[in-house]
């Protein structure tokens, strides 16, 4: 049973996309989840009826799994992080991760405002022990099983041991998210030799050595698509926010680019393709979580359509059944005691 | 009229590649062009009638436009470019490159040990001034027009400084080899405000304003495949070599990834999608130049085929033809004059 908390007036499509993406998730999450929408309540329950009596009417029998909780304010999409912190402590933000400090709910989910889900996520859950900021976790779709980017926008200009902690966090989630046993961590770097990269990159190589991790070497760009390099299959790439941000952005881009290039030459139309779009459909892997904080904080793409909702909602759910959360304050304290020890 | 020198012995393939891709090269180049393969010479000279003995004997009419340049060292793909810069001073790409400061040769193009072209280049050739590295440009193929995406691996850790001699390398690039007009220049950043991005691409972006170059501004990950921004067209995206070399792979790798999987899906074969291949087919747009060096290096994929080859021998001949290592001189003192006036 979880209480999964979603930001009714985050993102582009607000608050219709997330209403209608929480009535979806409720149809095919098990009965006993409930989802909190949080936000101005007259708004909320105006897109609600709005939905049941259009578009979502076959899904009105889940409606009473859904809560309403108030808050105020909205962030705009565009407005300044740091100003949206000390400026709204009301918003829907605010309010929607308050409640799992207060022991009333398990998860936060949004698609608004990134920069400040991530300062208030950081403000109001706090951060496990040893880390300097959180991390953005994205899975990409590969020609074989998907593999965890981390971090993918969150952190830039790392140093080594922000690097070494990405690895910690990406092996746990790619364990509990993804049911992977003992992943296998590659060093995203211009060449396999430990001597190529940057200089926090190869600085990072060396401590990811003696960090007890299932650490593969560095991987390059070119297997990340493929999901593997030459020495077998990888579950987590850890890079810099920079690079992962420019990457993912990239991908996101390349692949309808490349799919509709293909499918006009071939003479088809999108619908045939529907299927090949779907493995690449971002709203189909949406939802990512923002790893470091003690709690649940998911992180919903601005433009998320109901369907992208529906799976950052289920990704939370798994987070909270998974205890995912638990399971990394562990992991870094374990790897904190051995590093004293050494 | 230009005389090109080609590695002989440098690439997976050599020297079959290199005897293949010149023999081709001479059958489509205007008949004034000439190619000077540097090497040993009994091993060329076998691989000469080898080819015009078997698969290109019908290019036999082109061979007396083919030099044979002794030269008695061949350096090893995974050779450290600093044992080869020392210890091979008769290397094919040493004797290949010194023909240029010579007056015997107008370009040299190799599909050998990256690193070493780069280090030779640099000893043999040397960097115009003001210059402390050179950079390596690569042609990214968009749903538009190709983009010059630069630095794609020779510089990790660049300086924002850095960064500005990139644009005006690529911008001179573009200019020349794609006859791009005052060629838009996109700085590659997590966000398109001037605030987003690490230290030293918030200090490059500021750097730009003031170049006098045509600068769009920064550009992100999912602005390339498109080649352009919300704001237009882009011909020169900005990034260190980290980056750029960490796109540029995942590119070349998630293209025909992507396309299977499309053709799969389709039920479609591999030479039904030729064309679209052709489009994104690294061979099609291989040949790099080393920017920066006081002459024209040509740096081909070590994995390049004689077709790859071919495409980089057009590169060396246009990049001669339109004087891009003079302008590229020109450009980098006005701007240092300038510079020194304000």
């Amino acid at each position: 049973m979880a209480r999964i908390a979603l930001d009714a007036m985050g993102g582009d499509f607000a608050p219709s996309a997330p209403v209608a993406g929480a009535l979806l998730a409720l149809a095919e999450l098990d009965p006993s989840h409930r989802i909190q929408l949080v936000g101005i309540p007259e708004v909320i329950r105006r897109e609600i009826d709005e939905a049941l009596s259009g578009a979502h009417a076959a899904l009105a029998s889940h409606a009473d799994r859904l809560d309403i909780i108030e808050a105020s304010d909205v962030i705009d999409m565009s407005e300044k992080p740091s100003a949206a912190v000390r400026g709204k402590p009301n918003s829907s933000m605010h309010v929607g991760l308050k409640l799992q400090p207060e022991g009333r709910s398990d998860a936060f989910v949004s698609a608004g405002n990134t920069g400040a889900q991530m300062a208030i996520s950081t403000l109001v859950l706090r951060l496990h022990p040893g880390l300097s900021r959180p991390a953005i976790s994205t899975v990409f779709p590969t020609a074989a099983q998907s593999v965890v980017v981390l971090d993918s926008g969150a952190n830039v200009d790392c140093s080594p041991q922000e690097l070494l902690q990405f690895a910690r966090l990406g092996s746990v989630y790619a364990e509990d998210m993804l049911g992977r046993s003992n992943p296998v961590i590659g060093l995203l770097s211009i060449g396999e030799e430990p001597e190529k990269g940057n200089v926090a990159v190869k600085e990072a190589h060396q401590l990811l050595l003696q960090s007890g991790l299932n650490f593969q070497g560095n991987v390059e760009g070119r297997d990340l698509p493929m999901g593997r390099s030459d020495r077998g299959p990888i579950d987590v790439v850890v890079c810099d926010g920079f690079v992962g941000n420019a990457l993912l952005k990239f991908y996101e881009a390349v692949a309808p680019m490349l799919i509709n290039m293909v499918a006009r030459q071939a003479g088809l139309s999108k619908e045939q393709l529907a299927a090949t779009f779907k493995n690449l459909d971002y709203s189909e892997h949406g939802g990512a979580p923002l790893l470091g904080v003690k709690g649940v904080s998911i992180i919903s793409h601005g433009k998320s359509s109901p369907r992208a909702i529906t799976s950052a909602i289920k990704v939370a759910v798994r987070a909270v059944e998974t205890r995912m959360n638990d399971h990394i304050g562990r992991r870094l304290s374990e790897s904190e005691q051995a590093g004293s020890v050494a």
